[in-house]
């Protein structure tokens, strides 16, 4: 159930390594992630319209294979742990037709307040945001539920 | 009369083909700016917490050599040309003991107000920094007054 | 009979100015530069494989209205120049539905070697490649034949 | 006896939220990871050119309070683990009269042949480096020796 993105390698992401730079995955994992909450049905600009944003508290990263300039990565997204406070979201890095993922990581956000980032209870302030978060969790990983 | 900025180039900011990525350059460039409106005794940030922005208009920029990974560039910024609506910069970036510079560019910009983006007449609402951008323009250029 | 290549705008691509960032629109330049010779059937990562890279000579940008996230951007290539030993691109920024652009721009590329970015004649050294961007400029600006 | 590097933010590395966007964060440690090493004595460029790298195999990053544009913040990094095919360093982000970290985070590498990127044993192929690295863990974290 996980949602998947597609994105091009782009040559900007590249280092003299001669492969992505590892700051770029937490970006991609931001895009794919945006890219998750859109298909939800609605996008995360209308959430900080909202008046709540999800600054990162936790990012992890595992680069596993590196990926080159022009591959079009795959990234599945999913939501694995959701409460009223905070959301937290996996992704994997696949490029079409391998098995084994290139990377893989977590972040964790904090539900905050634009403006004075102060930390909300998101099942009091948004609950409709809230109930669809957990409704992921329970797609997304459905076993452990 | 220029303002120096000095940078050490980073991992990330080279790409595969073993070099600085051109990317990066107006990122120097906006950290030069930066510097250089600081030592005019008047943070950039300041400014915007003032109402005004500068956003680009027009940015050029010519790669004669390449920089690379460690090197430190020094990067010489100038106010070219400075009226009650726009302001030019020039940069030029070198490294210590060579005569020909390794990049050159420029960075015009209009001043906005945050917020609406609204263009606004600088000499009429915020007067001290007009002045502060006609003095830099005769100190940097003094042959072409 | 330009290319065109669609991004959506990423969150990191923002800056607290809250629109895109000016040194990212050279990056999707780029982007749609990859987009466009992959059309034509060789892909850049080959070229470099062929032993030839085209870094930037120039870069011009014009910002005319800012980007925001989470906009489908459609980037306009054409091939505006090109000869033995270098190649001008442009680019046109639009969003779906807008009759203006929100940014355009040029590069301006010579042709050199992997490896020692030596100058080549690529009508001499590459014959394919040559004749294959002398058809880009033949469909893409035809008025000016 | 950690090392410690000062960087002042820059206006692109700023997003939308008017702080410091979380990918830049590798930026800097990775930025600081060079410095602390040249302060050895060698520079990671100088390592590359003896044939070896040291790509991420994992990243761990916590934010905890927000950087914003113009500030001057000051990483403490420290080797806090090396071995002969692996080498973990961690990072504080502090910003002048602060005692908390505004974000703190670890990178784990793998020493690799450029080129290949097959696993060396460093220990054997570069023992001057690997006692380097050895005597870097002694003087950064010696309470745990």
């Amino acid at each position: 159930m996980a949602s998947e993105t597609r994105l091009r390698v782009r040559y900007a992401e590249t280092d003299k390594m001669g492969v992505v730079h590892h700051a770029v995955y937490p970006i991609w994992f931001e895009a794919a992630r945006g890219d998750y909450i859109r298909k939800q049905g609605v996008g995360y600009d209308e959430i900080e319209k909202m008046g709540f944003m999800i600054p990162l508290h936790d990012l992890t990263c595992t680069y596993i294979k590196p990926c080159v300039y022009e591959e079009e990565v795959i990234i599945r997204t999913r939501v694995v742990k959701a409460n009223a406070v905070k959301v937290v979201f996996s992704y994997e890095i696949y490029v079409e037709g391998e098995d084994a993922p290139r990377a893989k990581g977590t972040t964790t956000h904090a539900w905050v307040r634009t403006g004075d980032f102060k930390m909300v209870n998101l099942k009091r302030e948004a609950p409709e945001i809230y109930e669809m978060l957990i409704k992921c969790v329970k797609e997304d990983i459905p076993d452990e539920i």
